[in-house]
């Protein structure tokens, strides 16, 4: 008998020998259904591999990650066993899971995988899924190995397996198929009920340009229909709501190639938006107690070797500027935090004045390759919406509190409703590796942990993931397609004070250390708009949206009146343009639609002769002929409905 | 005979030998009267200098740059005189007239001249300025000159005279005094009425810190007494008003050694009066039809090779960033313009969409030595509220004029009255220096002087003064001291749109080039916040300054009203604080005094009962007892009278 120790803490004694299957089924026969693949030790097994010594089993189903990466690892022996058999000759190299689905590299030869063969292959692993083939571990020597793929000629394997140390090596087989595979299956095929190849696209093998290019086919598989549905039309939603594109269509932003890639330019409705968000954050911040400052975006090196960024961005980043005499050295600054510590540094500080609370949309510049760079989200440029906090340790429990309250307030204005947050405190067993006593990060973590508890968040503790210099909290957004983001941030710094040597002065009239809180409720302005326009396809709230209305005057002879409406919108304070092309009315809404703009004002004779308009919402809704005046107050309806006052 | 040509265009024909003070009697008393120097054929003669040839005469008098500078000039040798007299053996050096007075280089030997010296040498120098005693200059061969100063074992004197050329070297003598000289002096020394010495200070001898180091005495005369009293009166208010001790004093900005020189860091009030003044631009802007964009502070090397602004820093300034993999160069962007080019450049647009306006408040870096910089006049890094606006030539001279009155209505929202422009031209005999056709070039200086014209600024045309690319106008300004200050200013520029390429598509269907204005109505927020510091002393509009009033308890128990008074106070949107501290209310009255703070507003139990508050204006007049709704009437008129909307 061996003892196994399930993930609630309960322990079964079990025969030697016994399978992760066996014991989904001692537990219950709906858990054995839905186990499609286990890890025992914290190593990957097979669901059907005889468990012979005690240990700790977890058994996984589709909603676990291992559980889909098992899925779709074997998706792609499916896929490779489906090419094999399509393209006879092609030469099989590696085929892994990935974030969504898997690929597998292959040589085709003479052949080329184009998008008409798809279909095609999609059927005939589908067949071969139906077939409920078990996937079965087999070990064989490195010599079989070898002269089994040399006699095929595939000179991939050989030097895959060559490249293995010797000893035992595995395979899986399924039905007639056979691969070299380390392991980490579902039970059969049959569990595969969708199956989908996404692209095919060309890959150098080992991801060297010098080496034989092949094709590598991307593919999805699901255990249900309904769900590869699902997901292809998020796919195809996620293309259309590429902030990217939106950036372009809505004119917000662009790059130029001579300004240099990654440093966004922000056309004027882009600009105007930012400003929009920034100065909705200021309200909230000048209630919250902030205090604006303006810093350089260069520093002098010294500056970061004492912060410490220059030890960990100067090597990887933007090189040190130089002056004509060299008798000075400057760096474009990687954070705003050296900087407000410098402001904090100014003049003394008595503990009846914390906390202070320094906020700046301070723009930085970290180096990223060339091939890293993603539109908004990932660029060398970038303006956080920066905050330092500097307080006492007793202040700290009250501040958290309330910066989470101003995160929170930023989400809702802005329509986020699926957020988590993720606690990172330290690793209790290794107290050498954090900067500040104990009883400090007692008192820090438990302030976040109690506040994240009290305002409600949906959170989860990561020990260990805490900085050196201090536990945090990052919030993670779910955007309207599912996908998370981690967005804000809000980390407690023991270090900087200390590289800065702030101090306060105590009730005790002695000088204390202060506490840092860094904080970001959009993360920066670029990244939270990228999302925000993934997130809403351009709908942007209402109060946020570059243009609120568009007027559209039938003819001609209604441009007069388009012009009036317009100026009354404008002493209404609502943003709004006339579009007074001579095109048609079904074309100006087509394109009205395409720019997103919430509320299209059709004016014609009717309207003309009562003074109203007709109001078409974005999306096709009619609200019928009113009065300017009705309409403004039913904008200002839903402005107010999202955006709410900070604390109010 | 020779003949004599004045300013005016007049010619006068006088005998050969006629000295210039000669022709002013020949011209009226009360000019001979007021004549201190002169120059003939734009060479700086005595005015007692016979004229032997046909040439143009300058007559100076006190009210011109070249009349103050031979008045300078001449008292540097009473100075020395007086020197030589008090300090017998002390050595002569040097002794220039400069912007405000002069100074003269001396070693004192064993002495040390101090400020208990000072009246003395005054008394010296105003007892032989009485007697009257005319300036001749002389000549002496450079073998005598070296004689005799070798005699008086001046070594200084020696050096310059041997430095020399050889000829005629002159002398210029008064009373019992001869010194090495040029030439350049007012007819006697009876003309200086009132002497002053200001200051004494190490100097090396020809600057060069291995030379012996002289005493550097510094002084000032004028023709009246008044005038010397004023000018002493405008330097104490000078002191009192510089914007270095006035920022560090209310807490408006600061400097780091660690951040670095000339990098100012703005502390939260001078934050607050930034974002105050640039939304009060931004507002205007909008109303003049501009769109705000926003960009990064580095280019690619090559963006600024481009535009011709690498050539133009490029060595001097900041040097370029490297990366990691070396293969970018990066710069600190020293001017806005080339990144809204790539943003004009984005996409086509037609004649029917210009002018485009595109408006930034952009941080731009520029290296200065660093003993060229001071306070927040001359920075290494200084944000302009820059704009370029694009348009085709028949827009130009709208634009020009909207551009003045967005100008005069920036200057007069914060008090400045006295301004003038200077408008320059370009060089019409030398047209090969200008880029851009001879036509536009017209076109543009009309447009120009027609705008100053009709705006009715008063100006004056500068011919030759243009840049290369185009024409401009610069606003000068008188602040309350009298001192001039350069702020700013409209270009035309026909040359970044050539290396640009920017085009527009005119109503011929054809590619034309815009026409560029760049235009900053602060010149930078640096250098406008510092003059406006200077100008106000601190006490700025009411509208801009930081706090609006100060609630003074009289007591504790006030303290509750007072907080009650700021509440309301800020109900009505007006920027206030209450001094709680538990001092007494004159020395709270002091301190807000101290502040700049316009209005103190006392409460005890009088208006505690009658729910009112004591108003105070800054400077000591009251205004009684008032309800606080009656205090925000008044301060909301004060407003109301400097701050008006724009064209409105």
């Amino acid at each position: 008998m061996i003892k196994i120790s399930l993930p609630d803490g309960s322990i079964k004694e079990q025969p030697s020998g016994v399978t992760p299957m066996d014991v989904a089924k001692s537990i219950s026969e709906g858990l054995a259904r839905n186990v499609i693949s286990a890890s025992y030790n914290e190593e990957t097994v097979e669901s059907t591999t005889p468990l012979t010594t005690d240990g700790s089993l977890v058994l996984y189903t589709w909603r676990d990650d291992a559980g889909k990466k098992a899925f779709w690892h074997s998706s792609s022996h499916i896929l490779a066993q489906a090419l094999e058999e399509l393209y006879p000759g092609c030469k099989l190299t590696i085929g892994p899971a990935i974030e969504n689905g898997f690929y597998y590299d292959v040589d085709f030869g003479e052949h080329t995988l184009t998008e008409k063969d798809f279909t095609t292959v999609e059927k005939k692993a589908l067949e071969i899924a139906k077939g409920k083939h078990d996937f079965k571990m087999r070990s064989v020597s490195k010599a079989d190995a070898l002269s089994l793929y040399k006699e095929q000629g595939n000179e991939y394997k050989v030097e895959l397996i060559e490249n293995l140390e010797d000893g035992t090596i595995t395979f899986c087989d399924h039905d007639t198929f056979s691969d070299l595979c380390r392991g980490g299956h579902i039970p059969n095929t049959g569990i595969v009920k969708a199956f989908k190849v996404l692209s095919a696209a060309g890959a150098y093998w080992r991801g060297d340009e010098n080496n034989k290019q092949l094709t590598r086919v991307y593919g999805i598989s699901f255990p249900k229909q309904k769900e590869l549905t699902e997901y292809l039309h998020m796919l195809e939603e996620a293309k259309k709501r590429d902030h990217r594109k939106l950036g372009k269509e809505l004119e917000l932003f662009t790059f130029s190639q001579k300004v240099g890639q990654g440093l966004p330019l922000w056309l004027p409705k882009g600009a105007a938006l930012r400003e929009r968000l920034e100065q909705f954050l200021k309200k909230a911040q000048k209630k919250a107690g902030y205090e604006m400052v303006v810093t350089p975006h260069i520093g002098q090196k010294e500056l970061y070797v004492t912060s410490g960024h220059y030890a960990k961005y100067g090597e990887d980043s933007f090189q040190p500027i130089n002056t004509p005499k060299e008798d000075e050295e400057f760096l474009l600054k990687p954070m705003n935090c050296p900087h407000h510590c410098e402001i904090y540094n100014t003049r003394p500080f008595s503990y009846r004045e914390l906390p202070k609370r320094y906020a700046e949309f301070g723009t930085v510049y970290r180096y990223e390759q060339s091939g890293e760079l993603h539109g908004l989200t990932r660029v060398r440029g970038f303006t956080q919406d920066d905050a330092h906090i500097f307080c006492t340790p007793d202040q700290l429990d009250q501040e958290f509190k309330e910066v989470i309250d101003l995160s929170l307030y930023v989400l809702q204005s802005l329509g986020f409703e699926n957020y988590t947050a993720q606690v990172s405190v330290r690793d209790l067993e290794k107290p050498e590796k954090y900067i500040g006593s104990p009883e400090n990060w007692d008192k820090a973590e438990n302030a976040i942990i109690n506040a994240a508890k009290e305002k409600g968040l949906d959170y989860v503790i990561e020990p260990g993931e805490a900085a050196f210099y201090g536990p945090k909290l990052d919030f993670m957004i779910k955007d309207a397609l599912g996908r998370s983001w981690q967005l804000g941030t809000i980390q407690v710094d023991y270090n900087l004070p200390e590289r800065f040597d702030l101090t306060y002065k105590g009730s005790d009239n002695e000088e204390h250390r202060p506490i840092m809180i860094h904080r970001a409720p959009f993360g920066s302005m670029e990244r939270f708009i990228a999302l925000l326009l993934e997130h809403t396809g351009g709908n942007f709230p209402l109060w946020l949206i570059p243009e609120q209305a568009i007027v559209l005057p039938i003819s001609e002879k209604h441009e007069n009146y388009a012009e009036k409406v317009l100026k009354s919108l404008e002493n209404h304070e609502i943003r709004a343009l006339v579009d007074a092309r001579s095109e048609t009315i079904g074309k100006k809404i087509r394109e009205a639609e395409m720019n997103k703009i919430p509320f299209m004002l059709i004016v014609g004779d009717n309207e003309q002769e009562q003074g109203t308009i007709s109001v078409r919402r974005h999306g096709g809704e009619d609200l019928g002929s009113i009065e300017i005046d009705a309409f403004a107050g039913l904008v200002s309806e839903e402005i107010n409905s999202t955006l709410k006052a900070f604390k109010e």
